[in-house]
Formats: C-alpha cells, structure tokens, sequence
C-alpha cells in the first residue's frame, strides 16, 4: 500500500500509473494536424490524496501522471505531431508548481518518489524532442511558479507574455527552505546556461522576473504582448513543426489499456508477473518472450499495435517497477527472472534494428530506453537471476546489466528438462540505443576499466553463453553451481534485507553510474541527493521548518549553523 | 568556537590547522634523496576531541591535518622528492579508517565538515601525482579498512602483502550504515573502474578481499609475500621516481609558521584580516596586496620563501577558511574585499607566469588553485565587494568569480580619496591554471552560455575596468552607485541571514558547478551528498542506528523502508 503519510483520495488503496485522456482530470490534450496542445487546467478538487486543493495550476503526482500519459500518448498515438505547445487553462497563472500542502503533509519517501518521476516526465519531454523530433513550446501568460517553471525548463522554447504580472519564478528556497528539484537549478545552470550569479539572484528572489530581463537573464527565451500572443504562438508552431520531416502519412496505433491481475501477493499482466515474499521483503518480476515469432514486415508491427510483444512487455514492466517504487516501498529487493527462447527475443531486436527508421520501431526502442533508465533509477536492489530456461538476451539482458548483481546457474538442476541457462547479446547491447543516463551503454559503463573484455564481449554477439562462458566474460556476477545456488542465493538475500535500507539507496546511487555524468545524472545525483537531505533537515520538514509552517502565518524557525 | 558535540581535547577553543613535522603526533616524515616515507602511526591518546581512543590506526580531524601538511611541506620544502611511500607503522593494520566512535559522537555539522576537509587531503595527493608528478605508493601490511582504504585508493600504486591475513575493505554500509564517503565509492567506479557488481559485492562485506582476487578486481595494483615487500617497495619507488625529471639542484624553502593575531571577534595575519560581525552573522575577509613589486629574479623568490607574497598570502588565506569552516559554522556570509594596488597584483602574476617551469612558481600556482577549490567548496555564502582602493587582479579576482554574488561601487563615496573600484583581469583568469574542480576555468563556467562575452572578456585583460564596464562584461553581478550602495547590500545581507542555512548549502552547491563533471565533482556532489542526507538518517545516526549502536553490543534497528 502506498506510504505517503497521507490517505489516497475516493478509498483507493494503490496510486495507479495506467490513465488515458478519457479519464484526465488536469490536462486536456488537443491534436490539430502537427500541431497538439496540452492544456493544464487542475481540478482542484481532484487531489490524489486527502488534505489538500490543487489551486492555482499546482499539482500533485496524479496530475503528472496524466502528463506522462500524455506524451506517451502523443509519441505512440499521433506521431504525425511535430510540436507540443503547454499552456495553462487558467487565467492569469500558467502552473504554481508542487502543491505545498501536499509536500508538507508527504511522507520522506513520498516526497523522493514523486520527485522522481516528476524528473522522469521531464526527462522524456526531453527525450521526445531530442531522439523523437517532437518540440514543445511552453506559453507562460500569468505566473510560472517553482515546479510550475521547471516544467517549462523541460521545454525547447519559452514565451513570456510582457503584461507586467507574468513572471518565472523558482521561490522554493525563501518560501520553503527547499530546492527547485525538479531539474530547476540543474537545467538553468546546463541547459540554459544562466550566469550563476544571476541563476543565484533569481533562485532566492519571492517574485521573480518578467519582461525583457527575464530574456536577458536567458531564463525565457522571447516576450511577447499579449495582443500578439497568439500570432506568436502559430509563427513559432510553424517553424518549430517544420516542413522537412513530413510524417503525416504515419497514422498511430491506439496504447490500449494494460491487462493485469492485481491480488494482494501478485500482479500479472500478458508477458510480465510479479510475485511478492513480503516476509523476505522481495518483488520477483519474471518477464516471458512472446512465444511466437516476430512479424514479417513493418505493417504488421503497426497492425499488431499495443500488444506488438516489444511495446507490450515494456509497458508492463514500466507499471510493475512504478507500482513497487510508489505501493511497495517495504520491498528491498527486485529479482527479475525471465521464462522462454531467448532466440525469439533476439529476433525481435533484430526486427526492431532492421525496421529502425520506421516511427513506430524508433518509438519502442526508445520507450525501452525510459524504461531501462527508470530501473537504473530505481533504488530498491536489483537482481538478475539467470536460470535455465531464461531468456536474458538482447533488450532483456540489458536487466541483467542494470542489476546490481547478477547470478547465473552452472547446467541444470535435478529433474529440469528446461535447456541451461543461456545469455545471448544482440547489436542493442553494444549500439548506444539503449544508453543509461551518463550517455553509456550498461556495457561500456560495466567495462570502462577493461577495453579488453569490452572487446571480446563484442565477438560474443549471437552466441548463446552458458554460465561459463558469461562468467568470464564478464556478464554476471557469479555463476554458481546446482550444489551451491539456493543457499548462496538466500544468503545473500538475506544479509542484503538486514543492511539499511539508506546507505543501500546511497551505494547504489553511486556505484550503478560510473563514466560520464549528463544532465541527467546531475539532475539524479547532485541535486536530488542535496533536495533528499534538505527533506529530512527539520529547518524545512521539522515542525518549525519552513514546509511545514507555510501558510500557516507563523515564520519558520531555522537553526543557523552552516553544516 | 568548534561545534562537534565534543569537547576539544586538551582545554582547546578551535581546531586549528597549523602544524609542522615538529609537532606531528600521528605521522612520521622521512626523507631519503627523492623518496620521502609517510609512516602512519597513531598516537591512540592523541584525538582532537576528547571521549575516544584512536585505536589501530584509525584517524580523525587532527591526524588528517597532520597528513595535509606533510603533503604541502613535501612540495615546497623538498621538491626534490618524487616518490612518497605511505605506509603503517603498527603490525597487522595499515589503517582502520575514520574513528568510529569520534564519528557518532560528532555533530553532523562536523561530520561533514570532516568528510570535506579528509576529501581534500586525498584530491590534494592525486594533485600532487598529477600537476608535479609526485607520485605516491601505499603499502599495505595488514588491514587497510573503510578510510584506511580510501587513503590508499587516493595513490598512484597499492601494493598488498599476501599473507592470507592483509585485506582491503570498505565495510561502511555493512558495519555502520553509512558510505564510504571519503571519495571511495566514487575511487572505485572511476578511477580503479572496478566493475559494478564486484564493487557491490566488495561494499557490503566486512572481511574486505585479499591476495589475487583483489588485483583481478582491480582493488590493488599487485600482491606479494612478504619476504620479498621491501625489495619490491625499493624497485617500484625507483621505477616511480625516474631519472627524467632530476631536480636534484633544487633545494626547497622553509614553510615558516603563519603569524596570526587571533582574538575573539578577529584574525589578522601579514596579508589577510578577517573580522566577525557575529550579530549579522558575517565574516569579512579582507585580502591585501603586497605593497611592494615582485622580485626581479626567480632566485629572488626562492630566498623570500614563505614570505614571498603570492605564497603567503594563500597560506593565510587557506588558514582563514578552515577556520571559518571549522570553528565558525553560525557564519552565514563571508564577504571579500581587498586593499591595494590591483597593478602590484596582476605583476606578481605574471612574474609567476613567466616562471611557470620554476618549480616554486609552479607550487604557488597549484597551491592557489587549491586554495580557490577550497573556498568553491565551502559551503557559506560568499559575497563579493568590490570598492575603491580594492585590488581584485588576476588570482585574487578568481575570488569574485567564485563569489555566489559580487557587487561593485560605481565611482566614489563621498569623502573617500581612494582610486574608484577596478577590476583587472590577467592571462591567469583564462589559462586553466586556477580551474575549477569541474576543470574549467572560472570565468568559462560563467559564461558557458555566452562564448561572445566570453571572448570580449579576453580582449579586457591587463585593463582597469571600472564598475560600468565590468558589469557589461558580466563580471560582478551588479554595479551600485553611492547612493544605493550600502542599503542595496545590507538588505541581501539580511535576506540572506534569514534563510535556511541548508537550502543556501543545497542551492550553492548546484549553482557553483555548472558544465562538466569531473571525479572530484563527483565525490563532492554525488557521494558527498548522499552521505550527508545518509548522515541526517535515524538508520545511521538515530538511537537505534548503526553508527550510534557500532561497538554497544546492541544490533542496530532499521526502518526498512526504502526511500
């Protein structure tokens, strides 16, 4: 059940990831040729927790999951749209940001999750705009607040009207002694290159800015009247949407609903089951090949649409790891075992690599993308078992190296006809599609100090490698045999459910990024590991802190010491 | 006065960070023609606070202070030596890391504080390989455990005795909760690029590993027996010291002990005053230029010695942040002027620039880009001001640039007959010489986004800008005139006061860094941070925590929840 120190809204008992536009109750989503309009109009009233209103645009994490949705829908359902233009249906604001009472009446881990995948969202507006074409204009007419500026960071381009009220603003640090976290004070410094000095003026300044200095500062990138505003808004839509890559012979497929069976110890959806041992606090995900071969052509991927076996399991899985972050906070560790041919799941990576120009095709590759990246991200232990009958190859390796540990079953156990466990790698692997945050594939991050092996596992594409063999080329932690499996496994199980669960999500935190950094990993590490230990300072969560007193006409007390 | 939540040992006020060789308690220096021998053998009744022993080698504040200082004396007063073997002075332990019980009895403002001072220590050692190929071996005899492993992870070569008994490990997590914090977690991942998993394996198991398996691991660069550790050590500190670099002809300067007035509310040294308005909870550092021209000869500086200005003043400035640092965490702002004739400065520059291959030019240069990190690193508000009769030139106009804010009088206050305010820039400003920790320069990281000013910023070096023209080029923040001057200041002072401390430490700490990530931006951001909001966790510091209950008998007690 979700921990958030506050109760879900209408009796619910799970906070739920799967939406769509029929059920929004914050955003309207518009499709007019290449052009697609989403509009934040907040239901006050339609927190996803008791205690609070949704004034003024701000939002809780129901209000960005109908965001999420959104995109996905844009990118998987109309990919002829080339432009996304964020507005406000609200006069006089475009969004406040996070909803403050919510904040403040969270949980600490409520608070780290919802953070999270308000980063994620942002990241993938991001990332439509970088590997999809897919630009977005943000229109802010009224005050873009906090959280409410961020989202607007997230965007290739930003029009302030110039009425002498719209203003950007990020006042969390004097109103409520925290950061802008939602990327805010990374993307100001690295994406739009604010000065520091003046991005250090303008993050402790209530009011913010507006008008041509906000320009000037680079914080927004043009003003406008409002007199002309629309005008603007069609001139940019147009040269933004471009005539060049003309898609608007793609029509989408529909992102059905997912099917699954949520029982108190179990979820199961078509291609993807997760058991819960709560008693040994573990998620075991085990994920199964679709049991047939790939489609011969293109048209038939499209026709296959929501349940093409690649788009499905990610969707599935993309709920099952969102569902234990947020519903099963008490689970330590993540197992993930997989069940079937492993040639079949390599046959799809080659249909994927073959089709790879086709929008559809390009989409799943880079929803795998989001998704490896959100397990990467997500910090419970995870752990790849590689038994016989298994079908970590290609796509579905990639768990494996996103494991913190991996282990992998020397020939058989007695009485199991199932062939060894074998782990084949496909071009995905090593092509850079699949990259983590630092910009690496998990493969180059693994082997940053071994050129060598890096290059043997090369020559390994397309061979099927028992335990052995993957052993020593570096895949798996460990490859053990039948005498030794169960035991090493519970052990290690058990001391990793004795450690705390805190220096788990900090060792994690740094050993799973090694190499580059981007402004991804910024955004992950630097800023949310200072806004997680802001969280926890009592001078903005302690009962005088400024969280928690905002509003409430008293002044927060802080304790003055530098740490 | 020190905040550790612990009285000081011997009736002391301050943690002061002066010390020479003569008064070392934990480390002894042995210098033979170009391999100088670090041995490390602590003195167990030698701590800086009182309520702990300092048991088998594990250190605290005051033994690292020792250690930094062994470092700076090895460079400036023996350049001859090019080797340093770092090695313990007991049997069957090289070092047990930082002092356990000095660690939960610590406040976390000391905490941190100590994590960021050890951090240095060791990016100053890696310094030294790197900018004056010093290089440093570590010999390990014995145990080299959690911070007794980071020390050595900081040298260029670890060589383990394999005697079935001498182990590496970094047993934080599963012993204390916490990380290895010292820069390990970062150290493994990216500098010994140890893979992934192993690193997870090796981090959560107290034995540590020994013998071969730690140089298949990459954790060591080689094993041997014992009998033969002496030739060995011979052989490789002979290889490390080369004959390419022969400075047998130079003979080092003596670092004669700063002078320093310090009374309550002051500290004065030759070059450098800083003066407490504890009311305000401000510092002011006010940095003076040296009142006479620089020598005409290399030779001429060498016979100055420590008194040489460029030098001197680094060191008291160095001084005068640890202090603040350490002993006056209530200060909120650090403000910087200057006094003098910014010409004489940028002259001093110069002349250092002219010297670049003299070994002392050389050291003064790295020691003042050390000294500038340290102040980027420290983690108060640092202001800025600029006024008539300053002298910020050069190096000492990095410290503008490292200021979060700066401020500038336009013209002259009424009745004051000192030269209006000017900044000059040097070729020193633009070289990389004083780079940041990111490795950028600090004027490259302000103009990241702005490669046009950034060029019109070349053009400007060896004028006098004045108020006007320096705000134009985007060097200080704002130009003030008389009027607003003193009100404009005293009103963000204020504001600045009465801010969370936290959320300024959160938001500099984003601010200062943008661009690149380098190693050492790692450690400070990513590691550090997550040790610090670790720090704040009751899992670890709590009643119950596994840092408080370490040595009780008592098991910790965890909340198992995962943030």
């Amino acid at each position: 059940m979700a921990d958030a120190g506050q109760r879900l809204a209408n009796g619910l008992r799970r906070i739920d990831f799967v939406t769509d536009p029929s059920r929004y109750r914050h955003w309207k989503l518009n499709i007019d040729g290449k052009i697609a309009t989403l509009i934040l109009d907040v239901d006050e009233a339609g927190g996803l927790f008791e205690g609070y209103d949704l004034k003024l645009n701000s939002y809780d994490l129901g209000v960005d999951i109908e965001l999420a949705d959104a995109f996905e829908r844009i990118r998987f359902e109309h990919p002829e749209v080339r432009v996304v233009l964020l507005r406000s249906g609200k006069p006089r604001v475009f969004c406040a940001g996070a909803n403050i009472r919510m904040l403040a009446g969270a949980s600490h881990t409520h608070k780290v999750n919802f953070c999270k995948f308000t980063n994620e969202t942002r990241n993938a507006i991001e990332d439509a705009s970088t590997a999809s074409g897919l630009r977005t204009i943000c229109v802010i007419n009224g005050t873009a607040a906090g959280g409410g500026y961020e989202l607007a960071l997230a965007a290739d381009h930003i029009i302030l009207v110039d009425d002498g009220s719209s203003s950007v603003s990020l006042p969390e640090l004097p109103l409520l002694a925290v950061l802008p976290g939602t990327g805010g004070l990374t993307r100001i410094t690295d994406k739009r290159k604010v000065r520091r000095d003046r991005a250090d003026f303008f993050c402790t300044t209530e009011e913010g800015i507006k008008g041509k200095r906000a320009v000037e500062w680079r914080l927004v990138d043009e003003v406008t009247p409002n007199s002309q505003l629309e005008a603007l808004i069609a001139q940019r839509a147009r040269e933004f949407s471009g005539d060049a890559e003309e898609t608007a012979a793609a029509s989408g497929i529909v992102l059905a609903p997912l099917k699954r069976n949520i029982t108190a110890d179990r979820r199961d959806y078509d291609n993807v089951s997760v058991a819960f041992d709560r008693a040994r606090r573990i998620a075991t995900i085990t994920l199964r090949e679709p049991g047939a071969r790939c489609p011969a052509s293109a048209d038939e991927m499209v026709n296959q649409g929501a349940s093409f076996w690649p788009l499905q399991i990610a969707r599935e899985l993309d709920d099952a790891i969102l569902d234990i972050r947020l519903n099963e906070i008490d689970i330590a560790a993540i197992l993930f075992k997989s069940e079937g041919d492993p040639q079949f799941v390599l046959d799809y990576d080659i249909f994927l690599d073959l089709h790879r120009r086709h929008w559809l095709a390009r989409e799943i590759r880079l929803k795998w993308k989001r998704v490896l990246k959100r397990i990467d991200l997500t910090s419970r232990s995870l752990v790849a078992l590689v038994e016989p009958g298994s079908c970590f190859a290609g796509t579905l390796a990639e768990i494996v190296f996103a494991a913190d540990r991996s282990y992998m079953l020397i020939g058989k156990q007695e009485g199991d006809n199932r062939p060894p466990a074998a782990i084949m790698l496909g071009a995905v692997n090593l092509s850079g599609s699949l990259a983590m945050s630092n910009g690496l594939d998990r493969l180059s991050t693994r082997f940053l100090g071994e050129p060598k092996i890096h290059n043997n596992v090369r020559q390994a594409i397309g061979q099927a490698l028992d335990a052995e063999a993957a052993e020593a080329l570096g895949l798996v932690t460990f490859a053990l045999d039948d005498i030794d499996w169960d035991d090493e496994i519970r052990l290690f199980l058990e001391a990793r459910a004795s450690f705390s669960p805190d220096s788990l999500t900090g060792l994690e935190a740094n050993l799973r990024f090694g190499g580059p950094e981007t402004m991804e990993t910024k955004i992950f590490a630097r800023l949310s590991a200072w806004q997680n230990w802001i969280f926890q300072r009592p001078n903005a969560t302690g009962e005088a802190g400024a969280l928690s007193r905002y509003g409430s006409g008293r002044k927060p007390e802080f304790d003055t010491k530098r740490v």
